[in-house]
């Protein structure tokens, strides 16, 4: 029996969820069974192969039949495992069938197609994690719809927003990046030597629509073997949902810091401890998030920079794909699932977000009041200037507006003008969100009801 | 008037096209000015601000009315071009109107806004250019789909394939990455300081649809500024075809290769010519491509790192896609126009390809005579045989299979027979296509009618 | 004249400093043209060219004879820059010696050699940059040698710290940056067509010494022109010393967060304004450093990704390098040079960090606490409780320590007590500072005595 | 027991030679528990701790004692693995002891000099096998010293070259890479919570040295939780080191092409055969380099990017580390001990050489006659006709030169003149190779005495 990435010593943090255990050793070995035994199974179906071949084979791949150590000692001279497997498969063949396993195909036919089944098996519970991580984020859009917070720009305080808003701005890059994976189009391989499946004669081409219908996988125009676009995009899509998760994960990191207390990820015994402070409640999972994403773009520009493959087919950067694309799989299904964890558990407090809003006495609101005052380059020299006032003397920006400067300076500015009433509407946090409510129904309703 | 990126030292190689001068400053500059003018259009539109600032922003947004030089100058210590070109604008209204310029906007709802602009304006000339190699493959496969030549997997003669096949495969990956590019969802950016777009109190929303109308751009759900995967799409959009075009160069290069030579770049006077040798013709086409796209893995690697944006906008991470943006499509769209003349004067050599393949005398078509001895482990024991002896003593392959040794050994292997005609048409490379024909057909198929 | 990098729109952020006019394509072309009258000095002092050659090409080598954009232009076909570059110097040569221009050498021993010494160039104001920001840190450390803060991990308040132990270990890390960066090899390169400077008969490597000592430069063992370890090692100092300047700027701008308010930039009109919220004080100087830095592995990675040249001289990654490289250096110039002036002018207010260290209510002195009461297994247990009651109540660590039932469970723990006097000593951060003060002396010492 | 990397069905090919066994989990764990009771060693040497508990701790710290799937799986929550390590080893030491383990620090100094250990462990064959391959080079191009073959620049005949430059080259650049990684400094970690060491009062420094000694590492300054130029250059030096090892393999695989064979793998039974094709001989061995380099420069960047670390310690980027630096060994390890063996067996056709350089008869000799006629503009134009001739007639440039029409054009051309015996003398390859015998010189004079 193989281990499997999960249990590994840090696999904790970079095996979580369900991706990883599709993306091991165990799991490509079944996949370049299930290859076989569907390719002899459509080839049967054409009269290319005796039906016996085909019975055989589904018979013959089975996992527990093969030891993956020692397929693995046996591809390195070879150049890749799937060349001892065939031999090894052929064993369990009878003599008469065995020169229908494998028929007509190259290693890299049996090896890309299996890419694509583990990445469809892998993408499920990942797609799966993603769906909740949106749900969850639409739970929280919803909640906080109302629930005034500090917008922040360059981690200073800007305007008013809602959390609500935040959150439906992450739900929509959840939805976008989930999108990505869905549509993916995962094909199979099967070329032969040279992608040309001369060993089938003419009919070669008549295996392809079989092949893709039993495997679940799609049917390509022609062999990719040098092609790599599938691929690319694959690890393109991992690339976009790994940054979305990495952003929400970063405004849940900066949200739970100690000065800012507006978010906490949930608390369970064990869970953020620090071996040498008795008092820490570290964001585990957002940091777990954070280290996962952070080892994903350069893996993409390896798959990037690896489509740049030989004529029919490629010495490296083909086989440098392997292990890449279960790397992607497992890090991106990973952090997806911590993140689940974070978002499903999150404890929000709204009374923290307001105090911290009012910790910059009014001055958040002073666009607001400039609008109110007119727009007028008068009334933003004025509310700057009152502005500046309150930082230098430590006063809330309803009092630097009182003063009695200010009301000396209003000639100058006709029309400027606010009684107390009004101040009070343009220093209203509340008051002065915009388009927020809308944007996050819109957000809403665009994850119920994703286009066509 | 500012220098474009086309007239550096470099730029020869990394600027060729019609994308370079639309990612130039000059070309940014303009997009600004554009989205200025079109968001005070929106707004007039739905009554926001007077038809007179939209007339007068209309006047005022032409790029020769401002120094590009002093305002790159004066937005270092703002953090972006945007606020000194908002200034500057304000210059040129009059003072009554000067409110209603930049409306409601935050520097990054132009900056982001432009940035979809110059990328739509740039994308044109580089699809044109990747329909164009798309054409020529097409041409090529279409002439060539009888060219027999040698299949090479790693670098090493395989079983006999078609230049139209290698040149089917060319076309359906540059078919797949343009449909990536063309397919893009290219937004408009219109939040305000932090997203919610209070200053229009609760209609801010409704300019975005009008927005993206005006500008041909699409229409986000809600603001996008630290959701990237806009941006990220479209940088991965382009390192997918970039390696593409690597793909096809890195084919053309090594055919070209002295000791190939296959196919050749169409020859000018002063192209491809060395300093030192006055014999050498380079392939400075293919060349140009691989120089291209091998930056291009990095760049989006920055991109989707670049993700990771912090809260409602960013420090550092958002600001880092200006330049990348740019070079990104600089250098696919280079590429794409260097292996558009590439392709289009690719001078292909029938009579080498037949000559280099014959060269391994019969070797690859082993699998196609252990084929037509029935494909069995003991035809294919015999032909193994026959293939090292050839090696070992420098015959061919047919010679081999005719020695007397073979015949002595083939009572051993019952059944297993040809005589010298099924001999010949065992050794025929183009009885040994397979599917390649068909596989041609297809890819022209798809190219001619692609999929809805 | 051309247009340097300095003079774009995104040049104020990406191109300030010394370095990038280094880098520009002005200053590659006097680079080229120091080479090659270098090269021709060089051979003259060995009677391989007659002096007057020597003379001659001195006088032609000034870069206001050339039009850089036509050379550029011409570049395109030919490959690279060199040759019509070459082909314009001999213009400028008495026609008997024009045979003696570029003498022995192929184009890429002239951009070689030219990228070294444009590296050289752009190095030294990132240097003295570089020394600077150290020097700046060094001035911190000592002066905020006592100045207690909150040591932060995972974004959480940990034990106490200094800020000059902070201050100190960005000095540790730019000291070691810029150590990486000062201790280069920087090598000519002289190969001709391809390493063996045939032209040049057996004399050829006499050369070497000769020219390195005339541009500055290091003497390779052997042409290097496809063993790019000089560029990649320059590419990942580079890279280096990016990284540190980003975790300091990482620091800064999480300091400065307005719940943080520790630190801040230095204020000067129009700097860090926003063009929609007159309050606003951004940190554009280290949200500018980030902004650079992020585009940094990315480039690394493809410089060293281009190090899998061919043969004698490669077709694609070699050109590759020219761009990369310099916007290597102007990136990472550009982020030295707005980190100097953040530090030099860093605002820190100890008031508020003792203020944010204390609103945890003594909870980070627990490890001390655990500490004085003999660091047992139950004197951890006892005073996680009481953290845990302080953190459930809102009281300060110190109530939770003296409630009564901390008295009553302390029999359970025989040997575990403090005076109230032992309990201030345990919870005053000033007190449990441990080598913080030391490690800021080792700092201080090894920045002012570097090891030989 | 656990299941090295070694085991899997990819590791022939990536997980090849000495590094891949030093960085498996297996190997992690090892090295931590040496870093625990090395930390206890160097505490009680000088008395801040009992002797009882470093002599426990010695005992204690043995990997079969620990389960290292359930540390895995305890250290999610945890955030790292040594937290549920330091936990399990205090019950395997006396109650009264236990406060000793892990004494002072936190997670992350066990995990940092773990990680310095680890990667001090894997260097060591890493480091063999890079000297076997430079020695087999120094072999190579002491042989070849006369080996006449062609130069190629742009794939295209250049100029000859002899194959013992080649592998000077080679050389040079095995050996450059070879000491950036044998000089590195590795230096352990300890500073507690937040780098003060404060849990020991003001002794703590004083553990580094002894801690340093212990393990054989070296000692740091100050404590770098954030400061992580150790592991960047660690990073950037397996970079490239694999950039040369790939630069290497890549001209194996381009002199073995089918169309070239100037050199061959070592060949084994089982080795570089193909599933489908019996004649193939694939060159297995560069082949694997160059899948295991593919994937480092994506690895180094995403180093590189991590090293933007917050304030004491990171949330993310620290993490991301460890599975990427143990990648980066095992690819570079893999590389070189494939490469190892390539070079030790590869078979070098001086014949083929030859072979392929008369093929272009004579042309890449142009030079040398241009010189030989005086090197004028004049000689160069008409060397530059003979060879247009001669390639557009299909003669050798011997042919071309003496054809009638270019002794018509001599007198135009006075002084340009060559005896039949001059002729052969500037068309011999042999005679026109330069300096490349004294570079073969210098490169294997470096080698085997290294500066300093």
């Amino acid at each position: 029996m193989t281990l499997s990435a999960r249990d590994g010593l840090f696999s904790g943090m970079f095996a979580r969820g369900g991706a990883a255990p599709e993306v091991s050793d165990a799991a490509w070995l079944a996949a370049m069974l299930d290859v076989e035994a569907a390719l002899a199974g459509a080839q049967a179906g054409i009269g290319l192969v005796p039906e016996a071949a085909a019975t055989a084979l589904e018979e013959a791949c089975r996992p527990e039949f093969f030891d993956l150590a020692e397929l693995g000692c046996r591809a390195a001279p070879a150049g890749n495992p799937v060349i001892p497997l065939v031999a090894a498969l052929r064993e369990r063949v009878k003599p008469e069938l065995r020169r229908f396993v494998h028929y007509g195909a190259t290693s890299q036919d049996i090896n890309d197609t299996a890419a694509m089944l583990v990445a469809c098996r892998a993408l499920a519970p990942l797609l799966a994690d993603l769906s909740a991580c949106a749900d969850a984020c639409a739970r929280l859009a919803g909640e906080h719809r109302g629930t005034v917070m500090a917008g922040r720009t360059v981690l200073q305080h800007a305007v008013p927003v809602t959390f609500g808003l935040k959150a439906a701005g992450w739900l929509r890059a959840l939805d976008r990046s989930r999108a990505e994976l869905a549509e993916l189009d995962l094909p199979v391989q099967y070329g032969g030597a040279a992608g040309t499946l001369s060993v089938l004669g003419e009919r070669g081409h008549e295996v392809l629509p079989r092949l893709a219908a039993g495997l679940g996988l799609a049917e390509p125009v022609l062999p990719w073997h040098t092609d790599r676009t599938p691929v690319a995009r694959l690890a393109c899509a991992l690339g976009m949902a790994s940054g979305t998760l990495g952003k929400i994960a970063t405004d849940v990191k900066l949200l739970a810091q100690t000065e800012v207390g507006e978010a906490a990820e949930p608390s369970t015994p064990g869970r953020g401890g620090s071996s040498a402070m008795p008092h820490k409640r570290n964001p585990v999972g957002a940091m777990s998030v954070l280290a996962c994403v952070q080892r994903v773009p350069g893996l993409v520009a390896s798959v990037l920079a690896g489509m740049v493959q030989e004529h029919e087919r490629a010495a490296g950067p083909w086989q440098a794909e392997w292990e890449t694309l279960s790397e992607l799989l497992r890090l991106t299904g990973s952090a997806a699932s911590w993140l689940r964890e974070v978002l499903e558990g999150l404890t929000v407090d709204p009374a923290r977000m307001r105090a911290n809003l009012d910790a910059t006495r009014g001055l958040p609101m002073a666009e607001h009041v400039v609008a109110r005052l007119g727009g007028t380059p008068e009334a933003r020299g004025l509310v700057d200037a009152a502005c500046a006032r309150a930082v230098d003397e430590g006063l809330s920006l309803r009092e630097a507006l009182a003063a009695p400067w200010l009301r000396e300076a209003l000639p100058a500015a006709p029309g400027v003008s606010l009684t107390p009433e009004e101040l009070d509407a343009a220093l209203d946090p509340a008051g002065y969100l915009g388009s927020a409510g809308i944007f996050v129904d819109r957000a809403l309703a665009a994850h119920l009801n994703p286009p066509g």
